[in-house]
C-alpha cells in the first residue's frame, strides 16, 4: 500500500519533491511502520523502481513471446498499446523510469545504476526482436539490431517527452510512421 | 546574475526543488532584491526558461544558416556540437527544457505552454533544413520532412537522456549511425 502511494506520489512529483510524511499521511500509517519496511527513503525508492521494472518486464516479456505475430507487429504492438493508459489518463506522468533516470542520474548513483541496469534489459529485449525480424527476412540483413534497438528505445523515450508535452497523440502517429514505414523497412 | 545561479541551480535539481532562500544565498541578495525583479518564483523560472530559449536559438540560427555547408551537414553539427559542452561536464544536467519539460508539463500550464512554443520553433527550424536538403538532392523527395524533424527532435532529446544515465558518449556515435546512414538518406 505504501508503495502503491508512494509510487503515485513520485511519478506525480518527483523523487525529490515526496516526503515520506506525505506518503504516511495518505497511507494512514505511522512513522515506524515505514521504517520497519524500508530502511531509508533511497530504499524506498529503489523497491518503488523495482516494481516498476518488474511490471514493465512482464509487459514486454508478454509482447513480444507471442509467437502468432511477426516480430515487428509484436514491437509495435508494444510500443504502442503500452501508451494506452498514458493516452487514456490524458498525458499525465509520462515514463516513471525515464522522468526518475532524468531527476535523478546526476546526484544519486545507485539509482543511476539500478535504471541503467533495467533500460538495458529492454533494450536487449528489442534487440532480440530485431534480429528475428532479420532472421525472418522482414529486416535487410545490413540493418545493426543492435544500433536499432538502443535508438528506438531512446526515441521512445523522446517520444513520450513529446506527448507529455503537447497532451496529444499526434507524435505517437507520426513516430509510428517514421519507425515502422521508413527505419525498420 | 540571479538569473544565472538560478538557472544554474534549477537545472542541477529541478524547478520545484529550488527555494528562493537558496537562490538568494548564493547571489548574496536581499530577498527584496529579488521581488523587486521578479513577481514570483513562477515568473523568475519563465526568465530562466527565456534565456535558455534564446541562447539555444541563437545557437541554432548560427549553425543553420552557414550556407557553405549542405544542410544535412549543418543539421549534424548542430545535433553534435551542442552536446560538447554536456559531454565536457561529465554529462550532468542534460537538456535544461526537457528536464523542466517533464517535470512541470503536468502542474504548471504556463510552463507547458511555453515550452511547447520554443520546442515548436526548434522542430521548424530543422524542418526548414530537411526541406532545403530535400531541394538540394541530398535528401528523397518521397520523405516526409515535417515527421522527419518531429522525429529528430525529440529522439535527441531521448539521445540526451540515455547519455545523462549512461555517462558515456557511446549513444551519440549510435545516433550518428542511424540518423545521418539510415533515416536521412
Amino acid at each position: 500500500m505504501m508503495l502503491e502511494i508512494g509510487a503515485r506520489l513520485i511519478h506525480q512529483k518527483g523523487y525529490n519533491y515526496t516526503g515520506i510524511q506525505e506518503i504516511l499521511k495518505e497511507a494512514k500509517v505511522p512513522k515506524g511502520s515505514f521504517y520497519f519496511y524500508f530502511k531509508s527513503k533511497e530504499d524506498f525508492g529503489l523497491q518503488v523502481i523495482d516494481q516498476y521494472a518488474n511490471h514493465i518486464g512482464n509487459t514486454l516479456q508478454n509482447y513480444l513471446s507471442d509467437n502468432t505475430l511477426s516480430p515487428l507487429t509484436r514491437l509495435k504492438l508494444f510500443l504502442n498499446e503500452f501508451l494506452a493508459s498514458f493516452i487514456e489518463n490524458d498525458y499525465q506522468g509520462g515514463c516513471p523510469l525515464g522522468n526518475l533516470a532524468l531527476e535523478l542520474a546526476d546526484t544519486h548513483e545507485i539509482f543511476r545504476q539500478k535504471l541503467t541496469d533495467i533500460f538495458e534489459s529492454a533494450i536487449k529485449a528489442i534487440h532480440a526482436l530485431l534480429d528475428q525480424a532479420q532472421k525472418q527476412g522482414d529486416l535487410p540483413s545490413e540493418k545493426d539490431t543492435k544500433d536499432l534497438a538502443q535508438f528506438l528505445f531512446f526515441s521512445w523515450e523522446g517520444l513520450i517527452m513529446q506527448m507529455k508535452i503537447s497532451k496529444t497523440s499526434q507524435p505517437l502517429d507520426q513516430f509510428n510512421r517514421v519507425v515502422f514505414e521508413q527505419l525498420l523497412v
